[in-house]
């Protein structure tokens, strides 16, 4: 993964290897400077490949020669950078939040402190891994909290490129979805996957009752057939009447879902088959899904994919990674640029619990303390060795599950509508301190 | 990559193998329903990757042990259906537009014609390559159109997937756009990439006038310096003076563009670097850049990273990919849910040129004649097997530039505020006639 990076990232590194620098020890942090709009809290997630990645990077002889030949790079590509390239490996530390973890603004995800080269060289592939999954895993905890208990499916693949899937069928499962229909993610992360038929299988055979009659032949009570490639009504008669008590179910992926689940659940009641489950989908998102269930549609699964792959209220997340210290100077540091500004120092993020609810957090320095507050940062790596064994999934996902529903209220709304309340994130009075400090030594 | 493909694509596969349908050869497209609201026309990528997945598509024994043990599917991977799956190539044909091709709404990127399974197999694949890079490749037309001839860098790794984020820099540059940062992407793809430096540059050194000498040190008149981690203005004094006549440019990341870019202009000018460029990044898209050039902002390299990777005016593509032809039956398909009918039979595009711009064009069966039009779709494979070479990315960003020039002034048009004018798409008289068979066929 060592060239999944910007050129400026190893730019920076041979200017440091020049000028002596590239031992100078340093920490970085990856953080969210301000929420998305529609967002009141963002669920960590990725650092089991952040913890991949930073122990397997390394250069290989092809990599370095195509550097070598890299026109703006070629000044710097001494033979000493390269060989310095060539035997880099990770050795830094890393600090985290648990995958699953509930974080807000201006609050590290992660810190990195090594030196400058390794600590430079990684943010791009921290922020790529990062930002993606984190995306993923907030939109997924918002769409589970709105269908209250109801089982979300993945359905994204599609709309979202292949590798991209994977981890978006993982950050989905880890925030709160029942299952993926991304095969990769089940064969290598163990987690559940589900899937029934496409129109192609009904539009495959000479009548939708005859791609019925096969279907159960072969899938027999797990059975859940499509019913709405000709005519939704009719073909759930058709279903019926192909599966009878076989039919695990059925799904609608078009037309006016409300009246048609409505009417659908009528027609399986009627036939006895109190226990068939319909499962809905198409452009499926938290506020349609509300707004469905407050209406009093008959859904009990909910496929989601291209809103949760590629959403439209909050598109990208722009979290970023930044120089907050420096330890040969033994100085915090901070970027002041106009809208731009950082927070200096290396963090803690304390977060403070009342009866078992989340009521503040504290951003202050890694050594504070706080009275019934818990420290969210963690150590994963102690020069480039794993020092804390990354959660797994299934823990990871237990973990969202209980942070989420330690959140006030207010905070997994899902409204749009109205003003949004912000969970209250404070600054340490000693790290107000050190604000203050290195503001006026730039001024 | 054969486990990269939702549930059902197994499902269906192997319900088809129990039912000796197996052999059944159909054809399916790929194909845009509608243009997301803010697009005119698309531009088409991936068919490189298309190509290079279907042909070395295979099951591990490791991924078929995994299938065996999946619930739903149990009853269905017998050991027939598993040795199939292990023999399992993609045999079929295909065809498709060249990559850099415009496209519009209901016209087929490619068709697949092959049995049953492995049409039905490769769907999800297809969709996921095709939608994301043709998404970024449609996006980047349009930035590339706004900057009227100035380049423009792609520097959005850090807010997509690592993988994605390659296969992203490809599409920008097919497009148009004249490099990117991401270092994989160059190694890869053998195309130009571009960097300079980051804050956390400024922020290692002592001082900023420091961090400027040392990058010239290293860089000499590739130094391209950027200016505004604490103040812009005194940045780019302190560049100026640093790097003197060394100084290939600055960067401003924050702050107004417009008129920050007109004072630094200023600055560089009457330090005599009347070559020194201005490049400017920090959430620019087609819109802004329209905007800050109507209103004369001093920028000569437009950065783009955040709204070509994951842009919030259209955040998804929705190919989809439809059954149109049964060969067995020798009976064109379609779909007819209501909102999501689909065109029945094999069909060619054929765009109509008049003096060289392009001026109408006719979506008919794949064996029409049409005079002075061009059929867009072309065979790549035929029974698995490469019939024709894919372009090679120079040539296909050649194209891509030739097709963009050939459009109406109307359709490449920036605006938003405008009704949007459509392209003329067509449906041939032919292909009128089959529609009207295939709906009294179903009613």
């Amino acid at each position: 993964m060592a060239l999944h990076t910007d050129l400026y990232q190893l730019t920076m590194a041979a200017g440091y290897f020049h000028h002596g620098m590239h031992q100078k020890r340093v920490s970085m942090e990856l953080f969210v400077r301000k929420l998305p709009s529609h967002r009141r809290f963002l669920v960590s997630a990725g650092l089991n490949r952040v913890v991949d990645s930073l122990r397997s990077l390394r250069f290989t002889e092809a990599q370095i020669d195509y550097l070598r030949q890299v026109p703006s790079l070629r000044k710097a590509m001494s033979l000493e950078f390269s060989e310095y390239l060539k035997d880099f490996r990770f050795r830094g530390d890393l600090w985290a939040m648990k995958e699953g973890t509930v974080v807000f603004e201006q609050e590290p995800l992660l810190r990195i402190t090594g030196n400058l080269v390794e600590a430079q060289l990684v943010e791009t592939l921290l922020l790529s891994i990062v930002n993606t999954e984190t995306a993923v895993a907030s939109k997924a905890a918002r769409i589970v909290l709105a269908a209250q208990g109801d089982s979300v499916l993945e359905f994204g693949t599609r709309r979202t490129s292949p590798e991209e899937a994977v981890a978006s069928a993982r950050a989905a499962y880890l925030a709160g979805f029942a299952a993926t229909s991304n095969v990769e993610a089940g064969f290598r992360y163990d987690m559940p996957i589900s899937g029934t038929a496409a129109h192609s299988w009904t539009m495959a055979h000479e009548s939708e009752q005859q791609a019925f009659e096969n279907y159960v032949d072969t899938f027999g009570n797990n059975s859940l057939l499509l019913v709405d490639t000709y005519d939704t009504l009719e073909g759930t008669r058709r279903a019926i009447e192909a599966a009878g008590d076989q039919l695990k179910g059925v799904r609608l992926d078009s037309g006016d879902l409300l009246e048609l689940s409505i009417s659908v659940r009528k027609l399986l009641d009627e036939a006895g088959l109190k226990d068939a489950i319909i499962v809905a989908s198409g452009d499926l998102n938290e506020y349609r899904i509300k707004e469905l269930k407050a209406q009093g549609a008959q859904i009990d699964y909910w496929g989601v994919g291209t809103e949760l792959a590629r959403c439209k209220d909050a598109p990208s997340l722009g979290g970023v990674y930044k120089l907050v210290y420096d330890h040969e100077l033994d100085r915090p540091v901070a970027k002041l640029s106009s809208g731009k500004q950082t927070l200096p120092g290396c963090h803690q993020v304390y977060r403070v619990q009342r009866d078992g609810q989340f009521c503040e957090d504290v951003i202050g320095h890694d050594k504070e303390f706080h009275v019934n507050a818990e420290p969210l940062l963690t150590q994963f790596l102690k020069e480039g060795e794993l020092c804390q064994k990354v959660p797994s999934l299934a823990q990871s996902r237990a973990h969202a599950r209980a942070q989420l529903a330690a959140l006030p209220k207010d905070i997994v709304a899902i409204e749009l509508d109205k003003p949004l309340q912000n969970y209250p994130v404070r600054i340490s009075s000693g790290l107000e301190t050190t604000i203050q400090t290195v503001q006026k030594r730039a001024s």
